[in-house]
């Protein structure tokens, strides 16, 4: 066991268009950073949170980084206390899973700190607790991509069954994060809790549509699953001229564009880094057309989750 | 052009739990005959219909048969009449898409007899017609199936999406056919018209995994993905003894069960033609202890749709 590592946890898109709370997948870039460290206290030590403004507390029962750490020790049973340190290097409250890729690079330090007893699925469950605590509700597509890297399906909840999906052509993913906050669980309750069952037959469709592109590399075929009838049109009330946003990165040649998460980021996929970046400053454009301050990612897609620093 | 051309075109398995309008596929047997020749009378003659206890009209507006290919013969704008023979060799009313079957077989007949001015797929909406005056809706979950075969994708109606699955793993199919009616206009009407959001939620993930585990020939996630929380449990409540049937077929080691289409079929995949027919004795005795009479279909799954005899 060494005495400190240093870890690099991506951020994810999740829902992805057609699907809510069961797709995610990672990115290269932004993502936090966490050092976990053997300590003689018990349980957990918030030792220094970078990056975040002064929103996130020390108390480990009140950041994602504590809690899901503090879940994992008293799964193992463990003698030892840690010591964590986060630094934000990405934005909250931006629809790019924050406070999952804080989750997930804890509990991925801290395993690997205590000579991996679990492997990254396992860890799943214990970042899925955190997201409780910060999001409202225990929702795995940001933590399971983070954790796992790549295109995640969630199958089910109950119980839990990760799948991951392969994506066998390039893709590049870029996000616009409008520089607006919003709170993932206001963004949940603004949704309505019934839908129509053609709502349900046009999204399913779509969601069968998007993995059957990603296993056949059918770059089409995904844009055209990239569609999104139930979420999309209530959450784009919440991004200042969203629909502007989309039109451009489509006309910038975009396989797709939605929203990332519960938002305000905005995502878009394109097949060459080159296409990646003509559709990011077109998304930019468009942004501060409506007079709103935003950052751009250009990205690959993530498909190792965390790696030690 | 031969002046006769003899098809048999496959029953099929719509929905197939998780997949709601989106998903068929298509059985080796049992499926119905078509016989087609050119005629000197214009239009569509009904010349014969046989194995269908004399239900079906000999008008061609009023039969699927007849009324795909009149649409056929309008679209390709062709000065040959056609006469149409019609063996069904499968029930009707059944939930195996019999009155799919008649009109893929009719349609893909008559293609070939003029030349095959159309593809396969480019027949879909012609037979879909015909769907619309069987069943009340212009669904595609069956013809599409019957006239690709192999497992079906309809990512979309507006405009109109099909997706061939590939089947990376050997499936048989135990379809036990309980010796009911159920009307496929009726099996709608009884569906409730909204779902809870977190219905989508469960159904949209066992779709995604369905199509997970055909593409990567992953049988257990096929199994696990087998698993329908709108529509079998209104419909299971037309077919005496569903869950009987159902867990007959589970404990007997199949993959999964759910109702075929609209029903009252009851369909089962298993991995090995063995698994197959134990699956089907127990849904039969199942089937029987409740005092219903039935017939049970035992095949591999067509992967060519219908052929020329």
């Amino acid at each position: 066991m060494k005495g400190e590592i240093r870890v690099f946890a991506p951020a994810t898109v999740a829902n992805v268009a057609s699907g809510f709370d069961i797709f995610g997948f990672a990115l290269e870039m932004p993502g936090d950073e966490v050092i976990a460290r053997l300590s003689e206290h018990p349980g957990v030590t918030m030792a220094k949170v970078s990056g975040d403004g002064g929103v996130l507390s020390l108390d480990p029962k009140k950041n994602t980084a504590g809690v899901s750490v503090l879940k994992l020790l008293e799964f193992l049973n463990c003698d030892h206390g840690v010591e964590l340190e986060l630094h934000k290097k990405m934005p909250l409250g931006s629809g790019l899973g924050s406070s999952a890729a804080s989750a997930a690079g804890s509990v991925f330090a801290v395993n690997a700190l205590l000579g991996s007893p679990l492997t990254s699925k396992e860890l799943i469950p214990f970042a899925m607790e955190a997201e409780r605590i910060a999001c409202g509700s225990a929702h795995a597509d940001n933590v399971a991509p983070s954790l796992l890297g790549g295109f995640i399906l969630v199958r089910s909840y109950q119980p839990l069954d990760i799948v991951e999906i392969p994506i066998n052509l390039n893709l590049y993913c870029s996000v616009l994060h409008p520089k607006i906050e919003i709170r993932t669980e206001s963004a949940r309750q603004i949704l309505r809790k019934e839908i129509s069952l053609n709502q349900m037959v046009i999204q399913s469709g779509n969601a069968a549509g998007l993995i059957a592109g990603l296993f056949s590399g059918d770059a089409s075929l995904i844009g055209r699953s990239l569609n999104d009838v139930v979420v999309e049109p209530v959450r784009a009330r919440l991004i200042p001229g969203f629909y502007d946003i989309q039109s451009a990165a489509l006309y910038a040649g975009a396989l797709g564009c939605s929203i990332s998460g519960s938002g305000p980021s905005v995502f878009a996929l394109t097949q060459k880094k080159s296409q990646a970046e003509n559709v990011g400053e077109a998304m930019v454009s468009a942004c501060r057309a409506k007079g709103l301050d935003c950052n751009l990612y250009v990205s690959s897609i993530n498909k190792k989750g965390p790696r030690i620093l």
